[in-house]
C-alpha cells in the first residue's frame, strides 16, 4: 500500500503522466512554519537538469491543497500536489514487450493490465517528489538534527561526473553508492524489534524506486569483524563512543552518536541501446529499442530523496518517544 | 513496538530471564496442520549448543496456549510460549558499566532504568525462538515456496568452523554473512513503495538482533553496474529472466524468479576479554569483564531466524495478494 | 488520525474554507469501471439546496487526481477533490466566543490556535464530500449488496419537512433519526471482537460530524427483552432467521440477514438565534449571534454519508474475507 | 482481527476450554507500579458466583509472562494469561444445530468448520478477561480520571436482581442497560473523525460479545431535541457547560466535562427453555434443549468490562496527545 508511518504519516499519490502526483501527510503537529519557498531548495535537488538526468523538464510547483494555514501547519491533513506539465505519452507502450528490469511486467500481471502505463505509471519515480515535499516538514519537526545524504560513488567511481558521461555516450545507464549521516540525534529514538530505527529506515529507503541495499555503520563489513573490533567503546556520560560502527543504532535504538548508512543504487532500467528481450505477444525474443526520455544516472537524484524518507522516519519516532 | 504483519500478523514479547518468552499470531488462516513436532527441526536449528553458541541450554519446548485445535489452526489468535528454564540472573548486572555494543545503555535511558536488564532482558536474541515458530506455520501457509537461508562465511572465511574456533580461544567473538533463497514464488506478490518485498523484508529481517546490512539481487554490485549489464532478459512466457540481478523483484513485486538476498550480522558484542569503556557512575573510563555465557558466532544460529521472518513477510503478502 | 480500514483505506483531507477537500484511496482493486457521472447521484443527495439546508452552494464537481484511467480503476491510489467555491470566511469568528456545541472551543485548545477556523476548518461537515465519492466506490466493490439509508424523523416526527420549517421559522435547528438497512449480504464478513461488524460501522459512522448513537438491530430495545423473545431462530440452510433482532451480525459476523442500524444525529450546533455562552477573551457570559450559513436540519444531508462509510467498511471487510 | 490500540495496543487470545485466555499490551510506558493483587478489584467485578451469573467457577489468577519486573512495567510488551480450569466440554455440541442468538452458527461457516467450538471458543465471554486485566494497567495510566460504569435496568426494570430472579425461574435470560461516565477528563484528547472518542469508544464496547447499542450524552434523545435545547452553553474558562447534552465530546475531542455514554447488552443467547430452530444436518426444522452453564444475565458482569475498554482507549488517546 501507500502509506507509512504511525503518527506522522505519508500517502503517496499519482502517476507520471496523470493528472498529478502529490502526498497526504497526517499527523503533523499544528504550528510548524512553511512556506512555500521552503519547499524549493530540496525539490531543485531531487529536479532533472544536471547532466546525467532527464530531458523531461518538471516545474515541481507544490500547490497546498490542505492543512497549512497563514504559512503554519494547523493540526490538520497536509496535501500537497505537482501537476504533470511535460508528458508525452505515445513516448511508451510496453505491453507487449516490457522492458527489462524495470516494472512493466510485475505492473501488467498484478493489476490484470488495468494498471496505467503511461510514463510507468504509479512505479515512476516521479512518485517521489511528494516525498521531497514531505521531507522538508519531517526535517522542521526533528530541527535538533541534520541529516545529509549524497553520492559517493557513481560505477564505483569517485568521478562521478566523468562516469556518467561516459555511460550517456554509450547509450547506457549507471547505478551510484549513496551515504547518509544524520547529526545532532538524541539518544532513545525507535525500539526494539520491528520498530527499529534500521527497520524504519531500510523500509523506507527501499520503497525509492532502484533502491538494491542497504547498510548501517560498518554494515558488511561488520560480518568481517571480530566483536573486539566493533564493539564502540563509550567513552564520555552522553553515551559518545570512540568509533561508531554501530552507526549509531543499538538494540534498534539511537544511542546519541550519529546515524549512518549507506545505500546501493541500480543503474536505470531503462537505456537506449537496442535489448534482447521476450515479446509477450509473439511469445519469441524479440529486439526492444527505448526511445523515450530517461535518467542516465538516477542516482544523481537520490540524495535529497533518501534524507526527505529518513526525515519522515525520524520525525514519526520523535513524535511518538 | 512489537508487531509486524497487516493481516497475518506476528506480536512478541518476553524477556531473556523472566518466565518465559513468546509469539502471538493474529491473521492465520483456519484449518492448517500443525502437529506439536513440526516446531522441532526449525527450532533445533536455532537452538544453541553446536561449538561457538551460548552454552545456555534451553530446550525450547513450544506450549501452544490457543489457537489451535485437534492439530488444526482455528482461524483464531494462536499463542506459543517458551518457558525459559536456564537463566543465571546474577551472571548479569550493566547498569554502571554498560556493555559496548549492546542495548544495555539506550535501555536504560530509554525506560527510565525500569527494563528488566537481566541477560538481556527484552533485547535479547533469546525472542527470536517465537519467531521461528511462527516461520513453521508461515511455510505452511507459504507451500508453493521453499526458503533456504545459510551461513556462507564467518568473519571472511569460508571455513566456518575454524574462523568460529579462534575468536572463541582468543575469547572474542566474530561476525557473519548469510544469505537467503526463496524458490516457487508466484508473480504478483509485494507493492510499489511502502510495502515493496524490499521493504518488508528488510523490516522484518533488521528486527533480529544484530543485522547491520541487506542486499536484494546484485545488491550493493549493483551500484557499479551499467543498465546494459544489470537489466535481466526476460527469456519465457512466465517471466524467467536470463540472469536475476534484481533477486526476484521488479518495482516492490515477484517477478517469478527466485527471491535472492544476502544479510551481514555483526560479532556478538558480549566477549569475554576484557574492554576498556565508561563507567557511567564513576564517570571515569573503566575495565569491563564479562563472565556470562554468549554466542562467540550468533550468526550460526540465524539462518533459521531469516528464514522464519522472511515466511512472515511472504504468508501476510500472499494472504492479501 | 484521518484514515480508516486496513485494506481499501481511505484518508480525508481539507479544510471548509480552504482550497479544496478531498479523499485519496488506497488498496482499490483494479478494473472497476467509473465514469465521472458515476459520482453525481450521491453527490446530489448530499448536496444542500433542499429546505432546512444551508444556503451555501457548492457544485462539487469531483476532479479525479489518480487511479482512474481509461475509467477504470488502476490498483494505485485513488485521489478526488473538491474546490471550495462559495466561501465568505468574513461570516466566521469564533476565537472569543465559541460556538456552544460546535467544535470550536476544543479545535482552539488542541490545536494550540494554529487550526484553520475558517468555516469550522477541518472539522466542517463539508469534509464528508470525500466520504461521499469513496461510498461511490466502495459500493461497486460490494456489488452484491445493496445499502439504503433514509431519514426517519427530524425531532420525533414524521412529517419531517414540517417539523424542519418550524424550527427554521424560529431560528432553530432540528436533530433527526436515520435509518440503514444493508440487503443481499453474505454470511461470514466480520471478525470476532476488535473488527466485529458492529466496532468497524460505529466507528465509521461516529466519524460523521453530529452523529450520537448507534444500535443494531433491535438495539436499545435488546436489553428489555428475553432472550427466548430475542433470539432469532434459524429456519433455512442459509442462514435465514425468522426473526432479525440482531440486525444481521452475529459474534461480530454477517449471518446473512439484512444488516439494519439505527443513527441519532444531534440538532446543527449553529443557530441563528441568541445564545449566551463564555466569552474566552473578557472572561464573562456573553451574547453571541451567529450570522453565517447554516442548515437547519444536518441529518437531511445524512443518509448517504451513512451509506458511503457502510459501503467503505463493507469494502474493506469483503477484500479481506 | 484480535488487537485494538495505536501507541498503546492490546492483543487477546484463547478460547473458553482451551488451555488458557489471556492479553498481550504493548506500548505500556516503563515505570508504572503492578502488584499482582492489583488485579483482583476488577477481577472480582467480572467474576461469575452471584445470583443471575453462570454457575461455571473459575479462580481467574493473573499469570504475568512478561512486561513487569519488580512490580513495575518495563516498556516491554506485557502477557497476562488466565488459565481454564472449570470446562466442561461435553456440555457442548452445536455443529448440526447451532444456537440462535450465538456465534456458532457464524463461526463454522466462517472457520470452515474448523473453529474450536467448546463452549463457543473464541468467541466466549470469557476472553474478556484479558481485558479487564488491561483495563487496571490502562487506568493507572489515564490516573487523572475516574472511570465508573453500572448497570442501570435489567429488562427495563431498577429492581434489578428480582428481575434477574424471574428471568431465571422461567429458564430464560435477560438483557440490561449499562451507563459509564468518565470523571476528570482533560481537553483535548481524541482526533477529529476517525480517531474521534465517540468512534473509538464505540469500536472498543462493540467489540464485547453482547451489546447492541451505545449513546454518548443526549444520545438518542438528541435526535428529539432543538439546537437552542441541545446546545451547552459554556460557563467558565475551562470549557465547563451547564448542560452535557454533548456528553463530554465536541467534533470528536474532549472537552473536558465529563464523558457520559449509556450501552444496550442484549440478553443471554443460551437459555434453556426449549427453542425451535434449525437442524443443519437433518435441513429440518428441530427443537433444541441447551445443557450447559450459562449467565441468565450477562449484563450483570459487564460493568468493568466496559470501564475496562474505555480505559484502553483513553490511555491509548492519552499517551498520543
Amino acid at each position: 500500500m501507500n502509506s507509512f508511518g504511525k503518527v506522522f504519516k505519508v500517502n503517496i499519490f499519482g502517476e507520471s503522466h496523470g493528472h498529478s502526483v502529490g502526498i497526504c501527510i497526517d499527523g503533523c503537529p499544528p504550528g510548524i512554519e512553511i512556506e512555500p519557498e521552503d519547499f524549493e531548495t530540496d525539490l531543485s535537488r531531487r529536479r532533472s537538469g544536471a547532466k546525467g538526468t532527464t530531458t523531461r523538464r518538471e516545474p515541481d510547483i507544490p500547490e497546498i491543497l490542505s492543512g497549512i494555514y497563514e504559512n503554519r501547519t494547523t493540526g490538520s491533513p497536509i496535501t500537497i500536489i505537482f501537476k504533470n506539465k511535460d508528458t508525452r505519452s505515445k513516448d511508451y507502450n510496453f505491453r507487449d514487450i516490457p522492458r527489462p528490469g524495470h516494472a512493466d511486467f510485475v505492473a501488467l500481471r498484478k493489476y490484470n493490465n488495468f494498471n496505467d502505463d503511461r510514463g510507468g505509471g504509479h512505479f515512476s519515480g516521479r512518485i517521489t517528489v511528494g516525498l521531497v515535499a514531505a521531507g522538508v516538514i519531517a526535517k522542521k519537526i526533528i530541527s535538533e538534527c541534520n541529516i545529509t545524504a549524497k553520492l559517493e560513488k557513481a560505477g564505483d567511481r569517485t568521478d562521478i561526473e566523468n562516469a556518467v558521461q561516459e555511460a550517456f555516450k554509450s547509450s547506457d545507464s549507471i547505478g551510484g553508492l549513496l551515504s547518509c549521516k544524520v547529526f545532532g540525534i538524541p539518544v532513545g529514538w525507535g525500539e526494539p524489534f520491528f520498530e527499529s530505527v534500521e527497520s524504519l529506515i531500510s523500509h523506507a529507503v527501499f520503497s525509492i524506486p532502484g533502491i538494491k541495499g542497504i547498510e548501517f555503520g560498518a554494515g558488511f563489513e561488520a560480518a568481517k569483524m571480530k566483536g573486539s573490533e566493533h564493539n564502540d567503546l563509550f567513552i564520555s556520560e552522553n553515551g559518545k563512543t570512540k568509533t561508531n560502527h554501530a552507526g549509531g543504532i543499538l538494540g534498534g535504538i539511537t544511542n546519541g552518536n550519529d546515524i549512518v548508512f549507506r545505500v546501493a543504487a541500480k543503474p536505470t532500467s531503462a537505456i537506449s541501446q537496442e535489448q534482447k528481450t521476450y515479446n509477450f505477444k509473439t511469445k519469441k525474443i524479440d529486439i526492444l529499442k527505448i526511445t523515450g526520455r530517461h535518467d542516465t544516472c538516477i542516482a544523481l537524484r537520490m540524495p535529497v530523496v533518501i534524507e526527505a524518507v529518513t526525515a519522515i522516519v525520524l520525525a514519526d519516532l520523535k513524535i511518538r518517544s
